[in-house]
């Protein structure tokens, strides 16, 4: 059995997640957190904010799943948010072409080419349908629209889809956002919410579902001055593997600080790799295994078309004795001005996705203000007089020096007029410009919750043997484990399972997350607590009773070890632990 | 302006709720919340979780929003899930009926009466539509299916619905959820997400969108032994509107305890009585004001399909001069067992919705087993001796006795056969039987999150006059409001910004929600905070940096006072206060 069968068994039986809806067959794509998941996607959650929102200043919103047309016609999604699917003529099978050529051929990446180019690898490759055998040549293939689509409202009602990605919402809400930052650049905008792809052909478990968990943040910058201070992660050490090293017969990882990275233009946005920065010591926080993670330069081909640059976070999700899988589980991209620049240019509030960019000191235009006596003009050239105005104002802004000594002469129709300069009058205003409007430019960390919950779990997940007995385990971090401590009384007789629960208690009053469990034998409770990754257990026994001052068993989730521990002492225990 | 516009408008300017994508015209019945409103929000989610989720002992999960329609066709909502709807002839308008007629005539609860019933209304009311008078005698009322409908997959796909309560997705579970509380009776289940209604009239704001947040939590008891253990709540004083006070002339509301209206059976279920308990308990905290606040008993015509008895939470949002206008924000039904039934009765897994119960002791029943030997009556009575048998062990079953001194008399195809006693035997066997399959019901507390934050922030609203000046300011309890200090320096110069700072910092390490802001002058820095209802101002200034120990002015939001508190005590100080 591979490590994703051992954990998703393991996820089903403890109430991490499963497929929703299996009394009706379920539908793929679409996954159930249990008691477990929910609690870990929820404090990997609430770390991501701590870290990505709280922490760097950024404001968090939560913006609707349901988004109206115009936004997708503006963002791009309407005409390029597609997959190459192929309908197999015999079984009707719908099959991601893109997929199909990567599986039965040496092509990577093949997401990057036309549906022509696919269509011609097919025939070229002679490649069958998966589910049936049927040859596929000459079949055609077709973009599919990956966004669920609805209608709002009753009748014909308006077009609505669910959101591809939660970033719309806060490119659409920018000409409020920006009045909550003061208008003043950079801030950052940050949203952990649902997403929706409706994927051909989803994989099992977390991997590619159609319903997802994003968090995202959007930073908005001025170009020209914006640069991120990377005190405090100039340090962090990143494992790279840019195009350059994808491309070669032997490439290599690339192993650099922040500050190495920047300075050696080894990731070409300062940007990003302050970013790179935050995250590889977040992933370290909530327990990815850092010999199993990377961050991988996106190809020309897989970038997202309003990208400049991207990388993607990677974790490793194989066995130890399988080969190597990569999973993108977060992308950090340069978007530029490419959204505020199109939601500028398709909404009804054109000039609100810009911003006020005021100057250190201002500046003073010289306007130069041509008037024209028309009250002498008029009378005497009658019909002409308009015309004869338009081309003296425009001879006076070329060279203000021809009103100085008259007459000025116009040619029109044929004819020479000769003007007296007394008629015009040239003066120059001084204009004081405070500042000028500009597209903010994008920088956007954008994280999977879904994958990041099953990489935790991929790399926290062990067997090893206890006491001449197999134990299942998830090493998991205490930021993320479901439930921080178990208290259990050996059996919940004579005083025991009071003395438990009021233990219980005690501890969730300090804000831990706790579990009370007094069935089945003790053992049996320590292998399911291992199972849902719990650090620590406090067992209640009759010693508990009789000492004086009161003790219990502690034990530690991954070397077993057990010690005896002082009641009152519990809290300090803890408060050094976890 | 009344209090609705007040509140929109301090809610759009200071980033508590909006209309969402506003630049391309907005589509009725989507908010988003800001950074403000997302904080306060959460801080009720999380408020309610610790109550009725972790504090009750339930386990909460998170499944998928897009449902499949089998889930629907089970739960009902695929035919009941309607509201009435008459089109225009002449302008196209779409208007919900029922409100129309309620708004129209003296009719009250129109929601509960038939299409036809609500046509008769229209003609006998002469009824014109809202928008251009048009009359609508004769026009057609017709149910509207409120789900969002989306295609699943590529091709003709399968049909699915965005989720119109997020308690399906727990009844749909329920085959696993019950393995994770060990099949034993009670246990919650809670959910907190998404769900939708595609309303055909959404009001502004937050009262009645397409798109909310519900906080759900099934309880699974058995009817028959389950009772709620109402030590915590007996106490608390319910203010309750039950159906015959409504439907009186001169009614009132009845105030009773917990206890109380268990015992006077004015609210029939205790479990729903233990919850209002629980409930008044918790929106007392999250700051509701209690005398804008009550328990109103469903008449039956609003009762939902499924519920046997509900009463609503119901917040009075209108402003001091308005007339009272009651807001539902959250409804206690007893569902019985209809969910579950019909999901058994739907699904591919009948059995899965039932638990097992197991009995004390368990049951010995006799079975009575009639042994017929074949070996004589088959050769003696040719084709016959099966039917003879038959009705043999028919006759020994109705009275045993009959085999115990022969013969037995057999009429067969109109003769009478006379059959020896000895070809039966008779003997009785003990079976233990240790349970049955029953079908738990299910308590539901129900809570509108959308509809709780504007309660909230409505009742939180006021306006006086401070120092001369009009003051508007939100009295948010601490347990919900957005920013919990708010540090200040009196100038960004000579330290003092340098010192607000690492104040700010140290608080926020305490956990603490904390803003720091040095734009403005200070009396619009109060005003700001007092606008998103900030409790505490810290500030820092001159005496700060020359005091010895060092001192800020710690300005509490509601009385406006002030006093000089030592940098030390700070922690001390707001760990009491906050």
């Amino acid at each position: 059995m591979n490590l994703d069968n051992k954990v998703s068994q393991l996820a089903k039986r403890r109430g991490f997640y499963f497929q929703s809806a299996e009394a009706y067959g379920g539908v793929a794509g679409f996954q159930t957190f249990g008691p477990q998941g929910a609690e870990l996607k929820r404090n990997i959650e609430e770390s991501w904010r701590d870290t990505f929102s709280r922490g760097l200043g950024h404001r968090e919103i939560e913006g609707p799943t349901v988004m109206p047309e115009p936004v997708f016609e503006a963002s791009g999604h309407l005409d390029g948010f597609d997959d190459m699917i192929i309908e197999c003529p015999a079984c009707g099978e719908n099959i991601r072409a893109d997929h199909l050529v990567e599986d039965s051929t040496g092509v990577e990446e093949a997401e990057g080419y036309s549906t022509e180019q696919i269509e011609g690898l097919i025939e070229e490759h002679g490649l069958v349908c998966p589910e049936c055998n049927e040859h596929l040549s000459g079949v055609e293939v077709n973009d599919f629209n990956l966004m669920f689509k609805t209608s709002i409202g009753p009748g014909s009602g308006s077009t609505g889809y669910l959101r591809p990605e939660t970033v719309q919402g806060i490119f659409t809400e920018f000409p409020r956002l920006k009045q909550y930052a003061h208008n003043q650049l950079p801030f950052g905008i940050t949203q952990i919410g649902k997403a929706y792809r409706n994927e051909i052909s989803p994989r099992k478990g977390l991997v590619r579902v159609r319903e997802m968990t994003q968090a995202e943040l959007d930073l908005f910058i001025d170009p020209e001055e914006d640069r991120p201070d990377i005190s405090d992660v100039k340090d962090v050490e990143l494992k790279l593997y840019p195009v350059n090293e994808q491309q070669s017969d032997d490439g290599e990882y690339i192993f650099a600080t922040v500050e190495e990275a920047i300075e050696e233009d080894i990731v070409g946005v300062d940007w990003v790799a302050y970013y790179l920065g935050i995250a590889k010591k977040w992933y370290e926080q909530i327990g990815l295994d850092m010999d199993r993670f990377r961050f991988r330069q996106h190809q020309k081909g897989e970038r997202a078309h309003y990208a400049s640059d991207c990388w993607d976070a990677e974790a490793d999700i194989s066995g130890d004795d399988e080969e190597e899988e990569w999973l993108e589980i977060s992308g950090f991209s340069y978007r530029g001005c490419y959204d505020l620049k199109k939601h500028g240019k398709h909404s009804d509030d054109k000039r609100e996705f810009k911003i006020f960019k005021e100057y250190d000191e201002p500046v003073i235009n010289e306007e130069t203000k041509v008037d024209i006596d028309m009250g002498i003009l008029g009378p005497e050239y009658g019909d002409k007089a308009g015309k004869i105005a338009e081309i003296v104002e425009r001879e006076v802004r070329q060279a203000p020096s021809v009103a100085e000594d008259g007459p000025i002469f116009v040619h029109l129709d044929d004819e020479e007029y000769a003007i007296d300069s007394d008629v015009v009058s040239v003066s120059v205003d001084k204009v004081k410009k405070t500042g000028e409007e500009i597209i903010p430019e994008v920088v956007e960390p954008s994280f999977g919750v879904d994958r990041t919950v099953y990489s935790v779990l991929i790399h926290a997940y062990d067997e090893d043997i206890i006491d001449d007995e197999n134990r299942k385990v998830l090493h998991l971090s205490n930021e993320v484990a479901p439930v921080e401590v178990a208290v259990f009384p050996l059996m919940d007789k004579e005083g025991l399972g009071e003395k438990a629960r009021e233990i219980a208690s005690s501890l969730r009053d300090l804000g831990l997350n706790v579990e009370y469990d007094d069935s089945g034998n003790i053992g049996k409770r320590y292998r399911r607590q291992d199972e849902i990754g719990t650090p620590f257990c406090v067992t209640v026994d009759y010693e508990t009773l009789e000492d004086e001052p009161s003790t219990v068993t502690v034990r530690e989730r991954d070397s077993t070890e057990q010690e005896r521990i002082d009641i009152d002492e519990l809290e300090v225990y803890f408060s050094s632990r976890l």
